[in-house]
């Protein structure tokens, strides 16, 4: 595990907010280790901090007596959904408590009229999605977990669809949070746009729990669409598959998902999901539209990837067949540890400017191979975005230094050709030095956004800032 | 017109910072009269309070040195694109430097593969696009007027092409800012997508000019679509063709453009434009795709609006006509004042759920009937965003206390129905009462942020907070 910075303690604050805590909320303060425990970060490659109590309240009105509680002893609060974040988002390095929002987790209305929704923060993007479908509605932004949409909205996920959806930035409308006093407030109303202001929603959009708890989310919603079809394409290279994505794009084909595999995750697929794709560069796609729509685009991508060399383009309505591949998809992080039984991935992402992509992949699989590691790479390539797994053994600390040198490298890399330190993970513990560098003197502008909102550093402390 | 309130003047500071500023910028500072009138408040309803001097920058070190002598003698400093901007935006209330960015007007850098290009903010709209053409893209997004980018990021504008392509808050990828203390900062990389730490960028699209002054912009663009088709269609009542609207934005068709006349409008149209269109409520549409796309959206339009009551609908992808149509809406402000001339119109605009927009537009036509007013409404109606025109005689001080109670009236009436006072026109000083109703409590942090950005208030003061 890569070592985490630890936080001076405030034991006594720590103490006296524990044991209020317990008495006011009795079982739904849990204080036992193994839950402790559950609520650090266990799932990624950074050492787990725990926190001292996690509390499951049931409404704002009890996250915002937590956070008074909290505010009055100056203990640090956390806030947790499902914990699949990946960059330290979770841990406690200062301990403190814990706020696990499973239990408010209720979907409050859904405006189909207005396309938008109104949930709290521990509904996940599966159970919203198994609602809408009845009403012909869908919620588009996958970052492939099952996450919590206070999550998703807290670390700005975005994931396979965000070429066509855009991000969670442009798909949450309007926030409630708990500031780190304690008091609640509304970010904006349920109009589709305003120019009412400073835009406080996206400001809480991707903070990461450092500013304040979200309590409740009013998410902008998509008719699901009336045919889908799916294609795939081999590439002699990933420069040709990166060019024939630019081609797509400027061309206004509105692909719904437009994803890159490299040969090594190719191979991966192959092994793991059992199929028999050529072991070149591919590109997976997924249309949105009309019935003709869908095959106007699958046929308009499939000229352009045959003038970028494509080949064994096929594209399919099949429901089945579009599952079989995406899952695929879906699968390659556990696909890829295939590759070397035993290792633990370190999953970090990077995204740069398209015309970068390609030179950036290259550049990752060579230096991946100077340091003798396994790293394959997948990418939202209709964003520039792009993920490498370097698969490493968690016991050698031999290992886990050229992890980190070549995460260290590829940061450098990214915001060298104007691209950033990670384009949908988020900053957490992992990425702070790296914002650092690709900033620089927009943090003071951060740090003070911080310092003026929560000036004891209570709110989930050690991360972004 | 109506009155605006003035700050306490710093005449010291003042009296200083332009000596200062005429030794250094020579003709590039003036203090003429006629163009400071030019510079204050003199295309809207509020009244001019002009500054002290106007200077022209050549570059984003000249903006920082004369935000650098603004910050140390405490003078306001306002910055100016074009001057369009309807709620007393570029007024100097306490004085002050303007800023005219009319000479940072080049087009740095168009980047075809990633769809972004890099210009100064005294690049307009229309240079832009001409710009851009004969590389076969544009950007989407289109207020009516002419206005600077500089200005459009300031005030997070829209206008009618918002429904498909977003507003500013989504077609702006980064921003070169100069801070309140002359510092210049970047909010973020040219990466499409980014989740690295607090979206300083979303702060500064729509803060106006209060925060710092923006000195370069990377704007997302968009490939020319390939067929451009527009339509047209008269309902019975305003219900009907808000339910139309409703209808085929949940059934997915991608229209470009939406917009709602109200009878009043369509008459005012018919009169100004020399158009014969049934004095009904009436939508005009825009389809962007391939041939066979934009052929299949209009229909599938054709027959939702049928199945609620519309008629002579008709489609085109004829160039001509679609201008003469577009044309026609473009004119709708100078048409409207065919409606009483001598009068001047009071464009006001606010934004609602669309399942609202149908009652509000009824009410807002009752109000103005009551009051005695002629009000014709317009709507970019996909995004439940309309505007009044009160039609007043300036002169009459009666006249104006109605128009007031009107605004005041109609913003209170958007709030009450989830809706914000302003969808595209911003806060300036004119909709500051209002954006204290809607937000409530999250002024207290639009006031933290501003104090901490800029202590001594010199950067547009008297506007949002």
């Amino acid at each position: 595990m890569v070592q985490a910075t630890a936080l001076p303690r405030n034991e006594t604050g720590i103490e006296t907010a524990v044991g209020i805590l317990k008495q006011r909320f009795g079982d739904r303060c849990q204080t036992g280790l193994s839950i402790r425990e559950q609520h650090g970060h266990t799932t990624t490659y950074i050492q787990n901090q725990i926190p001292d109590a996690v509390v499951f309240p049931a409404g704002t009105e009890e996250v915002s007596e937590i956070v008074k509680i909290c505010a009055e002893h100056k203990v640090p609060v956390i806030p947790f959904g499902t914990g699949t974040s990946l960059e330290g988002h979770v841990n406690a390095p200062a301990g403190g408590i814990s706020v696990d929002f499973t239990q408010m987790n209720q979907i409050l209305a859904v405006h189909a009229g207005d396309l938008d929704c109104v949930i709290q923060p521990g509904v996940t993007r599966e159970q919203l999605n198994t609602h809408l479908r009845d009403q012909g509605l869908f919620f588009p932004i996958d970052p492939g977990a099952n996450a919590s949409l206070g999550g998703m909205v807290s670390t700005r996920a975005s994931g396979t669809n965000a070429v066509r959806y855009g991000t969670m930035k442009d798909n949450v409308v309007a926030l409630e949070v708990v500031m780190p006093d304690g008091e609640v407030i509304r970010t904006a109303t349920r109009a589709k746009k305003s120019s009412a202001g400073y835009d406080l929603t996206r400001l809480m959009v991707g903070s990461e729990g450092t500013l304040g708890l979200i309590t409740e989310i009013t998410l902008r919603l998509q008719g699901i669409p009336e045919a889908i079809s799916s294609a795939r394409c081999s590439f002699p290279s990933v420069d040709a598959a990166c060019q024939a994505v630019m081609m797509t794009i400027q061309y206004g084909v509105p692909v719904a998902r437009i994803e890159l595999l490299d040969e090594l995750s190719v191979k991966a697929a192959n092994i793991y999901s059992k199929l028999d794709l050529p072991e070149t560069p591919l590109l997976l796609l997924e249309f949105h539209g009309s019935e003709a729509g869908v095959q106007e685009q699958a046929e308009t991508f499939g000229s352009i990837a045959e003038e970028f060399g494509g080949n064994g383009f096929q594209a399919t309505t099949s429901t089945e067949e579009r599952n079989k591949l995406w899952q695929a998809r879906h699968d390659m992080y556990w696909a890829c540890h295939g590759l070397r039984p035993g290792a633990k991935g370190l999953s970090t992402d990077v995204c740069v400017p398209i015309s970068r992509l390609a030179e950036c992949v290259g550049a990752a699989t060579a230096k991946a191979a100077e340091l003798g590691m396994i790293a394959p790479i997948v990418g939202h390539v209709g964003d520039g975005n792009f993920h490498c797994l370097p698969l490493i053994d968690m016991e050698s600390a031999e290992e886990i230094a050229k992890a980190e040198e070549f995460v260290g490298w590829l940061n450098d890399l990214a915001i060298s050709v104007e691209g950033t330190c990670t384009g949908e993970h988020g900053i957490g513990q992992g990425k702070k030095p790296y914002l650092y560098k690709e900033l620089g003197p927009a943090m003071r502008y951060m740090a003070a956004i911080k310092a003026a909102f929560d000036p004891d550093n209570i709110m989930n402390p050690g991360k972004i800032v």
